[in-house]
């Protein structure tokens, strides 16, 4: 059977979100496409680096520009495993961001209840790719902090 | 004359934004200051390192972070030239910021129109300080760029 490339690739950020959990982070994790490679691959690192800023998409978002040489990211996909929160939706904006796919939404939390004209008017949105194993990530962590 | 405090603290925010535009990035520059010391000083850097997310309040809040060593920045005021993105904000509110003071409002990009929900309930804000010096230098900078 075969598997769809965006499930493919949205499985290598859940991968990254799992590294995200086991440093006991809040589970997110990224991946850049661009031109069918991977470019960047991230997870959040908040904790570790005593750093709000340090959201697997940020994380990804500069390292890809790097891979680049350029700041706009116009030919890339960003998947990450759950909505972006309105920072990294602003930074997507920026970045003129190609395509995102996310998978769980963040009704709380997520720019589309926050910040939901922020990303560039050109970006295509994909949402609810791997959506339960994101959210059952998510969902596991926040049980074993309680 | 006795200088009010915020307009002395705004005014090296925008002696910052006057070592951005020397360099031909966005003229915006911001500092934080903490316990009456300014423990970060930064300025748009985005041309620079070729990377969206290097906006003053990016850089200030990270370099902040790593002064304090701890990721909240509930005693500490950002003085930012200019009204702050969505994507700043959005940083700002998860540092969970004391007090944001900033100058020229940015009617177009601010996190006001964008993202209006998206700072901590705690922060205060106070806006206009030195807001003419630091909007001049926005158009200024705009229009040697035409």
């Amino acid at each position: 059977m075969e598997i769809n490339q965006d499930t493919h690739y949205m499985k290598q950020a859940i991968a990254e979100a799992r590294k995200a959990y086991d440093l006991g982070e809040v589970p997110v994790g990224a991946v850049v496409v661009c031109n069918g490679r991977i470019i960047a691959r991230c997870h959040n690192l908040t904790e570790t680096l005593n750093d709000v800023t340090a959201h697997a998409e940020m994380q990804a978002i500069t390292a890809a520009a790097s891979h680049i040489g350029g700041k706009y990211l116009n030919d890339c996909t960003l998947y990450v495993s759950v909505e972006p929160c309105p920072m990294c939706a602003g930074a997507i904006g920026w970045a003129q961001l190609g395509r995102l796919v996310y998978g769980a939404d963040d009704e709380k939390r997520g720019y589309r209840r926050l910040a939901p004209d922020v990303l560039h008017p050109k970006t295509e949105v994909l949402s609810g790719v791997c959506a339960e194993e994101a959210a059952e990530l998510m969902k596991s962590f926040f049980k074993g902090k309680r």
